[in-house]
């Protein structure tokens, strides 16, 4: 079973704004990508330090700045007062506990949304934390641990195939949410992988260890789905037109990001139906194995007890027992016991119970 | 216990508005049907190419196009382009894993359902996609698998009869929801029916595959409400008058639709309610029978052991036993062995256990 | 149990108000009583057919016609076009599985309630669908099957007592409506009576058939709650003012209706945990039966074992054992048989399992 | 477990507003008192008759009227009319079998409550109704039965002591809605004592009444949530502000009573909480105790029935036994049986049985 | 388990406002700690009486009053009269039974917040009531008990960093919020270990005590829920702008506050369906015990009992036994009895019961 608690507790009596990373502890440097394109032109860099990161270039166009790792607080700082982003907002790009969720600033919009995934070695359930800040003409993106979940989307937009090109900077923010979302579809699957090997399990070979195997997923579910569900109601009022930020035409494109995000609530939904299935499915798949066993048991006990009996009634000593004389004694008290296991098995067919 | 997991993966990483073809993949072509009609006159082709699907004619009226297959994707190119969807429209058009939804685009709605039922071979719920877009005096029908669920509304076209060729499209659009839903209602049956057969099953004969009926059916039911549920809040948004192009008098039919939704929901409420208290009572008959065979070991057993203990007692070989030696030993030992016998089987039904 | 499906599905295909009749199919002709009163006379007549229906009167009082049965397709059109109900109204109307709703077609309100009873002869319940509708001056209201529960209301009309026959004909729709929801109290009474008896039961005499009682009767409850449910929106809706035809100060009343009806929902609610509590006492109670006689069991068994083995070993027939040619082996033996009764008792008493 | 049903079916068939007394039967006299306050001076009365209470008093003042006993019909039409409450108000106030609730009838304010206490002979829950109604200088109560819980307020206002003299009317009413809930919390109190005198017996001696008596507090309980429920959402729409008789002023201390209510709802809830998990440690420890008595059955059948099988070996009459002409062969064999005994000791030991 | 009731009672029958102390009895003096500060200065004082507390100062700057010890009812009285706080407020702040809540009286906002922390003597859930009231240039802070959580906070203040010393009486009220929400992550983590540790116990020694283990902290997380939820509302309703008293440009920070209070939330909501995973896994741990217990019985009674049947037979003493005469006829039996052991071990092995 996974650790249910984490250390936000380190954060307890700070100021608010205070910078801490909370997170894994990485010591490699942080890479950042800059770009810049508009619809003719694409320029892409990878930059080391930020002062680098400010080449002039032509009025227009939007730039996106895409930072790999949060673990550098003077960085982050850094490009807190370059582009006015508030203390709070710099605070939780450098806590990795965040849950999901969108806040207006006013001038920007800042995102905060998790990349799952199955870790292959420890086959638990990995949440990467992504920050996104988009103002017009420029998008932050800060990830907490490296990862191509931006690959595809870099490519199209090197090749300058699609709207993304053409777009103002909400829809590469919406772009780059999309390229997360689409990755749970990719969980999902595992995790539908998983189940039916367990129910393969449940019904064929189940063991003690099925039952955790069911309580971890349920549990990595519930992770999941509390990773998700912010997403649902935060989409919905970005595309509700509440947010000045983002323009109307962009709006139809968050509703079929919000049409992605219920489909993943859903089948989370009935996987956790199917797991609470399996787990019925379990115990009474367990408790007909002890009845079988118990039914032999029962059934073997109940036919000697009595013809052990018999033996013994004929074992006694007494002087005086006339049967041990008889010629038929023997053979008659075969025929005896004989008669009481055919009536007992008979009786034991007609109640079903063989 | 059917798969719970889809392939909705394959999409990850893709553009907005590529349209790719999710659903079971099929070779036959694509069946067109062009139908054009107003109050007097009624028109129907079976055209092979789109190009042949605008025949000139009179003004007015309506024109309905229902496409059987949705996996040519240079088609379903040609239509967006030819009648102004949306690239978001066609791409949900394509990809049979929808949720069930309606998507006001403005000029036109789009309308996403399911058609549902129970696949002969398999016995496991079969559901294909049904995509309509209406705008006036136009519907366009997209179908993922070949049925005869429009055929009732195509022959009460072309016979005149009601009011179908008085409305518009909206109401048309309406007609062919009306058929889907309808649909339901067979499927709930089938159901009920199934439902029924297994209530025989866990009175009388329960075995181990009773649960895992029980659960089938019940995931069916989650899938089934799952398919159903976003249907009563859209349908209910269209007869609340906010969607334009949906006209006054449509909306008294819209809400005998919800009626039917909602009729359709709390059956299927009521058919789970019935399968949890079938795996209730699944779970005490299987019980029961379990307490009834260790009864009749605790009974048996429990009149025995004393006796064979007795019996035990004259077995032994010590030379100084008086009772051996005894004129009346032997009976006296059978008397007594009867009396404690009849003691225990007195004591056991005033216990009320036989 | 109950069968849990309705075969709405005999519609599946048809034109939406196509009027097929729905229902316990019935010969007999329907009846048809015509009432006109105001508050100073009253009048009351048998009718055979619609014609008869419409004798001269003059202006102002309130007109109500009560039709018992609504098998008779002709008869339900007819009335239709007398009084311009639209098409959906009829197909309801014929069509006992609707779901009690109230709907405003803007000249007239249409109401579906259902009255409920438990048969006498198959002990389950019964539900008969009323159709309501009224507009100033007229009041409709048809039945699906024979019975009394307007007769007390028709009495109160006929002596002239009370408000009735001052009022409008929405007072006079809230006193149907008041007739039909008495009869639930009425039920709620039976139902108590039932649980009642098989609280007895469970405590008294529990039986495999116990269990099944009570879900059928929690089966009942949860059909109950669904026809009663919808009342609850229904009338609290009436209530506020926003149906036109409802006159403020007939609100008065409805908000007692609706009293009325959270009472019986409530009633339900409390049966409904009262029977949850029961199934646990019926489980824990067959449950501490089976572990009563496994205790029998387990203590004879675990009492005579240790001394039919002493038994067991002095009836060896080694040559050389000493202990049975003791002069005292026997007795000591008897003994040391009873020390390890004792010694076994003891615990078992300290151990509190006797 | 108490009788869950109430005999509100004998009001079926009568008109609204008809008055009959539903509750406990009475007969003695309904005691009346008269109170008459202002700032200055306070006048209180008990009187007979309804013509004595309108003694020719100062203007300005409040007039408090409390009545004991609402089963004297002609009394409570009297008041009906000389204080001129609609006939709906009269028939609830003699109906006992009310649901908490308050009903703005314009000129006045109709609250009903439930006092609540556990009787000593019966040991179930006792609910009396108690009715207020109030308007600008003039309130009356209504009392099911005879208690002391407007004592301490009334002592309040013959001491001229706290606001109560001050203010109008609506602070009066909240005052006696203040009494009534404040005897919730002694309710509580008393509840809570039950449930920890249970929780002793469930670790300790959980006994098969034990299950009944956690069920019956339960269902105490439910009654206790559902009569206070309501409350919460009346005094709410009270404190916002909506119903124009109750002053900006008194609004301040409906909070408060809406905070206690919230805070009995609470208890109420952890209660629930506590006894579910009562419920749970109950069944785990009845059926520990079953496999203690199980886990022994087993070890001493377990050792002893193979050593009976040895016994049972050389206790065979086979004349051609060799082992038993050795001349160790009894003490081996016993050394054999004492070898089995301890291997399966050992065994049992580190499976961590024993 | 805690004991679930509290002694609200105590106050039943008092006027509204009326000072009680409900909470722990407490003897010591109570402290004062007097703060002013504004941007350039920093005063602090502890005082004994509240006169001292009013030394004339500079206009401008933020007083920050801090009692500890809320028992000494005339002190705080007379701070209601210096600083004009409604007398519902007195009544809520020497009460330790208040819910958390937030009250807008207009010229002063009341907050009442739980500290939360396990004491180490008992193992049980502690709640120290801290009640906040501010109003422009004005900060009262009331703590039950002597607790060091605003150390941070003061000490930040006495260094003058971060934003605390520019900032309204809005933000310092917020900064001590901050502070109590920051202790419930400590707790939680206390919380997490303990849900670790019985996660280890529950799958290598389950006991008896596990199971009241779990239920215990399945309780303490009830209370902090009911203490952490009401945060959630007020917060909620504090940040959306509707309280005047409260700044712009504080409501980031409380949006700050707001997230926090959902991570807490939503980590009891894991924690708890943990809990519920961890008491299926328990029990499903004894009934596999108690399973494996009964296998080993069945496995040896089955297999000896026909054996000690087949010694029995041979222990008759029939004087007509041919086999006992017979040369091979002991070793046969032994061949016999081997025969049926291991036809019996093969058959259990084929069922997997081995």
């Amino acid at each position: 079973m996974p650790q249910p608690h984490r250390k936000m507790s380190s954060k307890a009596g700070l100021a608010p704004g205070s910078l801490v990373h909370v997170g894994r502890s990485r010591t490699e440097k942080a890479g950042i990508t800059w770009i810049r394109f508009d619809e003719d032109c694409f320029e892409e860099r990878e930059i080391r330090s930020l002062q680098e990161s400010l080449p002039p270039g032509p009025e227009g166009g939007i730039t996106w700045i895409d930072f790999e790792g949060v673990h550098e607080l003077e960085t982050i700082e850094e490009i807190g007062k370059l582009y006015g982003l508030h203390p709070l907002t710099l605070e939780d790009i450098v806590n990795s506990e965040q849950r999901p969720k969108m806040e207006d600033y006013g001038e920007y919009i800042y995102i905060v949304l998790k990349l799952l995934s199955y870790s292959r070695q420890t086959g638990s359930l990995n949440s990467d934390q992504v920050n996104l800040v988009f103002k017009p003409g420029m998008v932050l993106s800060f990830r907490e641990a490296k990862t191509d979940v931006f690959e595809p989307l870099k490519e199209r937009l090197r090749k300058g195939k699609g709207r993304l090109r053409k777009q103002g900077s909400d829809y590469l923010a919406y772009a780059l949410m999309d390229c997360i979302i689409d990755r749970y579809f990719i969980l999902l699957d595992e995790l539908g992988d998983k189940i039916e090997a367990i129910q393969e399990e449940v019904v064929s070979t189940p063991s003690r260890g099925t039952l955790q195997r069911i309580y971890r997923i349920k549990h990595d579910m519930v992770e999941l789905r509390r990773f998700i569900w912010p997403l649902r109601d935060f989409i919905n009022l970005m595309l509700r037109g509440e947010i000045p930020l983002i323009e109307e035409h962009t709006r139809l494109y968050l509703r079929d990001l919000y049409d992605h995000t219920m489909q993943v609530i859903e089948t989370i939904d009935t996987f956790r139906d199917t797991l609470s299935g399996l787990i019925d499915i379990y115990l009474s798949s367990i408790s007909n194995k002890m009845n079988e066993i118990m039914k032999v048991l029962t059934i073997i006990a109940t036919i000697f007890i009595p013809l052990t009996f018999i033996a013994g009634v004929y074992g006694m000593n007494f002087e005086n027992m006339p049967e041990l004389k008889w010629r038929w004694g023997y053979p008659v008290t075969w025929g005896l016991m004989t008669a009481v296991a055919v009536v007992m098995l008979i009786y034991f067919r007609k109640k079903k119970w063989l």
